[in-house]
């Protein structure tokens, strides 16, 4: 993208309105725009990067075995009746009127739809496991939004929904989610360490909130640093249904409950000392990313979806309920990754992946030489961001740097006449020169 | 995608609540399920199909320098209010109290959010001609809504809006959207003819209608064979903002509206039978899959939305707005393109593009070729859909055809022994016997 042609309005200022460092920066960087409180335009920079995270969340689940369908927004009043909800919920529900009078509110999740659909069209044992997902906007009124995109009201969330014929079943479903959750943070460039939860609204016997460390986290948490050690994305997780599969996820799954892992709302100090060497405690405020839940029959039952079982008797779903706050987690990368220049991206998620400063534009040298670099980058399938504005190198330096651009090359008159571009690391601020041709040769 | 692992619920009979055909296919082929009156779930293989058309959408979007972001389905009323058409837009729209009491509303369009974002940051000559659209779930509270996604409540369109600083560049963006559409269309496998068209509540000086035949179509249709002539996809279209690319497509756009195309609304029989040749003439029903306006400053000045020009003074920009009903064109594609057995993909949104039947699920050798059949095709980057269930063949022959999959290959025990297997053609119901190891090859 040329940087003249596209929309990105990057700010100097720290917007006033902003408490938070991830929600000052996606203001800053040109991400999001308020258009009413907990309510936000996603600008094309923002867009790209939740896309991007939304396709690592995909793939993953895919990669589960579950099914991605789509529900939508407006759900009707009746279903939330037949759980019991409808008059639960409290005041974060949107409840709306159409022109008929007829009940509708806007999602704040699906239990009730998606099991509509179930006891709609599934029958029978041969089924099963079933686990269908979408990524949907969902609408919670809160009280006072904050933060940006951190406790918005109208949010991105990818949530999925596992049906079995029984609760062994199910927990084997629960735990194929909370292998991929593990996965997908940690190809997100995050650790989100599992916790144990409370169930909330959704309800359920089972519960695991995935945390990430961060300085602005809403919990305290406490937990040991094996958490960190193993590499979940080069981990052979198999997610096929036989009975070996089965038992090594639960061998997984118990190895990492075995470690000490809670927020303060679960956590017990005496456990804690005495079950975590004290090198390996680690203390700190967290971010909640993702929240899993068994539940059983909590939906099941009332709405009385069934299946025939092999035992040719009729047996009520066993249930359970997968978040992951896709549009939270840009304000989280960005709580996690950040210094005083800008966000640093993690390379899987990053919008652009090399930023092309033109020090001089108008000047033929430069722009033929930056043109060149621009199309070879874009034809070996890099998403290059060229800036061909005529602005000072200083502002052009200033916008690479707060939107993250992980690799930026620099071409000046100097450089050009003398064979010489300056390659420069956002992360780590290191600069280096390099011939042309070594340039080139570098991203071909 | 093995079928026993898919979720894709096809029914036997015609549903009674459907009147028209895309409807009844949707549901029988398992695409959508109704969640209320005009809300619809998308089913894992409806949703195949309504991305796989947003895929072209947005291709061709981004090919004419439109940039994508996205807005929120919530609206504050207080945009509305500035534009004047909160009071104006009558039962349609689908207006909500948050817990504050705040008046907002599912925006059944966006032309204020989109306004207050451009007044909000574009300031100068210089970052126009500016182009901003967005695929995003939109809500009209129809008072009748029927024949399925044709005319629902909850909808998925493409909207996008245009910058401009006078009404000659406005106009050029206007065509720039015209050809893109002729584009867009062409690709989905449809001929979208661009109608003049009344403006409605978008309001405006200048509109089309992009119709597409279609035996229950809405609206009554007439026009010009050498409509049906031209290959826009490929055409060579310059997007660029030179003078002679917009030379270039004021002759292109000029040139198409020169024969006659017109809905039951605007047709004038006379002009009709005198400018086209009777062999030409073409009358018919059609179905309205996108439309485009413009409306020059009517948001743009109450919202003030203005920049400063070349000329050191501030001009209100002039608009316009093009939508694609993205959710509508999966229906209006059943309708387009169906026969007595089900569905007929055009091939670039085929949503599987290899069907493999295994006649006898469960015999080794039926098993092992499906496979091999299946990891190739897999390989290939085909999208084959594997019908590995334990069913009758008739059931699965009927499954293929209602769904639509182009090509299929049928694998049973007595071809698999003389080492040959079926392919058919879904469209034509031809059948043709071909040697493992020949149609191995064809899709390698």
């Amino acid at each position: 993208m040329r940087l003249s042609r596209y929309f990105l309005p990057v700010a100097k200022e720290t917007p006033s309105e902003a408490q938070i460092v991830s929600h000052q920066l996606m203001l800053r960087a040109g991400l999001i725009k308020q258009q009413q409180a907990g309510v936000y335009v996603w600008l094309p920079f923002g867009l790209k990067v939740l896309r991007n995270i939304e396709k690592i969340v995909r793939e993953e689940q895919d990669r589960s075995g579950a099914l991605e369908l789509l529900m939508p927004t407006m759900q009707s009043a009746d279903l939330w009746r037949e759980s019991g909800r409808y008059d639960d919920y409290g005041a974060e529900m949107l409840r709306i009127k159409d022109r008929h009078e007829r009940d509708m509110l806007f999602g704040p999740t699906a239990e009730e739809v998606v099991t509509d659909v179930v006891r709609t069209y599934i029958r029978s044992y041969k089924d099963l496991p079933l686990n269908l997902y979408n990524i949907q906007w969902k609408f919670r009124d809160e009280v006072r939004p904050r933060f940006g995109v951190m406790r918005g009201r109208e949010f991105l969330m990818k949530d999925a929904y596992s049906f079995d014929i029984d609760a062994d079943s199910a927990v084997d479903a629960y735990r194929k989610m909370f292998l991929a959750y593990l996965r997908t943070f940690q190809r997100l460039g995050l650790r989100g360490v599992p916790m144990r939860a409370a169930t909330g609204p959704i309800g359920g016997d089972l519960s695991h909130e995935f945390i990430i460390l961060a300085k602005n986290g809403e919990s305290a948490v406490f937990y040991d640093s094996v958490y960190e050690d193993k590499d979940w994305t080069t981990t052979d997780i198999s997610f096929e249904n036989d009975d070996a599969s089965k038992s090594a996820r639960k061998a997984m799954v118990d190895e990492v409950l075995a470690a000490y892992a809670a927020t303060d709302e679960m956590h017990e100090e005496e456990q804690f000392l005495a079950n975590v060497p004290e090198d390996r405690r680690r203390e700190g405020r967290g971010i909640e990313v993702g929240h899993i839940f068994f539940f059983g029959d909590k939906y099941s039952k009332p709405m009385n979806a069934k299946v025939m079982g092999k035992d040719g008797k009729e047996h009520v779903l066993q249930m359970g309920s997968y978040g992951i706050g896709v549009s939270r987690l840009v304000g989280a990368v960005i709580e996690a990754s950040h210094d005083e220049h800008g966000i640093i991206w993690p390379t899987e998620i990053a919008p652009f992946n090399l930023g092309i400063v033109n020090l001089k534009s108008g000047d033929t040298a430069c722009d033929e030489l930056c043109k060149k670099i621009y199309d070879l980058a874009t034809a070996k399938g890099l998403d290059p961001l060229y800036d061909d504005r005529d602005e000072r190198a200083g502002a052009k330096f200033a916008t690479m740097d707060v939107i993250g651009v992980p690799k930026q090359v620099v071409i000046g008159p100097r450089g050009v006449a003398n064979g010489i571009v300056e390659v420069k690391n956002r992360k780590t601020q290191e600069k280096t020169e390099m011939k042309i041709e070594d340039f080139l040769k570098s991203i071909e």
